[in-house]
């Protein structure tokens, strides 16, 4: 496929960002990639290495580090946003602040806003004024950072309420590693992003309380099952649970030590407590945030998500764990079929 | 809840009928456990114990071991079937030559059977009379022996064309550690414990090329939407495939070790040939016959299975793995809901 070569500008140089802008690279486009650790910058564009997210990576040429943001963003259409959630809004405004002709942001973003109930891209319209951009785009699914960066295969879903716009990154990320489908549900799509951290949370704590691989595949099958009853609630199309970014997503974030949710959980099954889980961590666990997110979407829409309460009693109840777990186990659910027929019920 | 105490056989003293006659002693049923090694039954009646499959574990004084069929079923009403798929004939053909009385067999295998395309149910419909049979239940799910003997947390599915034979299967097994579901779709149920071991074997191959985790979410996401492309034309319920016995199951098997078919495809994916795995592993590699059984049946319900045909000519073409794999990710699909719309058009 020939592809037109662009310039892209990436927005965060931590690992997720560096790769997505090495698989752009690769595409032959010219990309900006922007930073806020001037050493950082400074080593990949004098070594050509971000070592302290992606080591033993050497960048193509056509990766430039950038620390102004105006010089980043000046005079290109397309910015993928990969910063942490949090540090989302302020980014957007201060994109806002430089920008000189309307954008599409294409984000990579996983999480629910607490207290507002914003998806990712609703944050986005809600921080950038209609007429600074032109689509926006989440890019998601099934994807560690370090394996694409070693160009293994990965498969991930474009959406956008415009599909043409998840059409266009689709084109710019597409190559014979990175594949990108189209998927028109960005609901569903950003929903079950955020929402597999709650299920990987909850596993890491089956895991950390040594229960083992059938505990933790019926709770993963449990989870898919609650995260599309609040998904379809929401106006997501129960099929795209099926899919990269929702079977997909949670599988690789319940099953990999990577994960950072899983990790967070685990401590939690292993009897520390959230405030020093936190502090071991020293990063953001989104996990614990959409917790009380969707705790509270679940009573807005009256969904039953009993994975989602048992944990957010954990973390914001004190809750003991193995009691939260073998409660969770021991519910008097008895046909399999019922369970599933809510699964499906907006269909 | 309170269980009538009854007297159940299991036939097979192997990890899966050990577990299960633990499961069923524990629930403080009479068992009698059936096995056609003199020693290990010997070492079961005498020391408690099945060293070679269950190592660790002792085992309640209410499971006795039997080399004798005849005596085994004599005066039961309930068979638990828990020997090789490719035994099944042969074992149900025995029983029918020394049982009294119908029985109600339950069945925890899984396959189908090649040619014949029968499931495990109909192949045991097909070996014993009507009039020597009550109902035919299969037992399935996310199971690891080793995890129920340990008295790990684990859920499985019940399912009969009669669901009452389900539940009273449910009511023998069902304790505080053994959860069972009662699932009336058992087209479904049988299909997805046997069809997984395709997708196993599949992602055993990933891991033996050296793909990852991404690569490997990928292949059971798009896995679990080929079998339910076949499942529903076959007459199952889509929905079954969101469960326990189809994504549990499937999650499971794929991501963990233990399990034979991953270990098979990740020495094919290791460069060793069919032979050569089949020798090493001594045993049975469900997933091969599965496979071919599944292109046969693909080919018979005009159904799309990209990595059942990517496997079966691995397995049976002489193709290169690493090529096959390739291949299927080099796929000209680019619209994620195209592929989803599939995966449910028969619900």
């Amino acid at each position: 496929m020939v592809q037109a070569k662009k310039v892209v500008t990436v927005l965060g140089a931590g690992s997720w960002g560096t790769a997505l802008a090495l698989v752009l690279a690769d595409n032959g486009h010219s990309v900006r990639l922007w930073g806020n650790n001037e050493d950082h910058i400074q080593e990949i564009n004098d070594k050509h290495m971000n070592s302290k997210y992606l080591p033993d990576i050497t960048l193509p040429h056509n990766i430039k580090g950038y620390v102004s943001l105006q010089s980043a963003i000046n005079g290109v259409e397309t910015v993928v946003l990969a910063v942490p959630t949090k540090a989302i809004r302020e980014v957007v405004a201060n994109v806002q602040k430089v920008q000189e002709a309307p954008l599409t942001i294409v984000h990579v973003s996983k999480g629910i806003e607490p207290d507002s109930h914003l998806r990712i891209s609703e944050m986005i319209e809600a921080e950038m004024d209609a007429k600074n951009r032109k689509d926006v785009v989440v890019l998601s699914g099934p994807s560690h950072a370090e394996e694409v960066s070693l160009r293994h295969p990965t498969t991930v879903t474009a959406s956008s309420k415009n599909i043409e716009a998840a059409e266009m990154v689709q084109d710019l990320f597409m190559n014979q590693h990175f594949r990108v489908y189209t998927n028109p549900d960005i609901v569903g799509v950003e929903i079950g992003g955020a929402l597999k951290n709650i299920i990987a949370l909850a596993a890491g704590v089956t895991d950390g309380l040594g229960y083992g691989d059938n505990a933790k595949a019926a709770l993963i099958t449990r989870g898919l099952s609650e995260i599309a009853r609040l998904g379809t609630k929401m106006g997501a199309n129960a099929l795209t649970f099926s899919g990269l970014t929702g079977i997909g997503d949670l599988i690789v974030t319940c099953t990999s030590v990577h994960s950072r949710n899983w990790r967070a959980g685990n401590m939690l099954g292993k009897g520390y407590r959230l405030e020093e889980v936190l502090e071991n961590m020293g990063m953001v666990v989104e996990g614990v945030r959409t917790t009380k997110a969707a705790h509270q979407l679940a009573k807005k829409y009256e969904v039953n998500m009993p994975i989602t309460e048992a944990l957010y009693n954990v973390l914001f109840e004190g809750e003991d764990p193995k009691h939260a777990l073998d409660n969770l186990m021991g519910r008097n659910k008895k046909h399999e079929m019922e369970e599933l027929y809510k699964f499906m019920e907006e269909k």
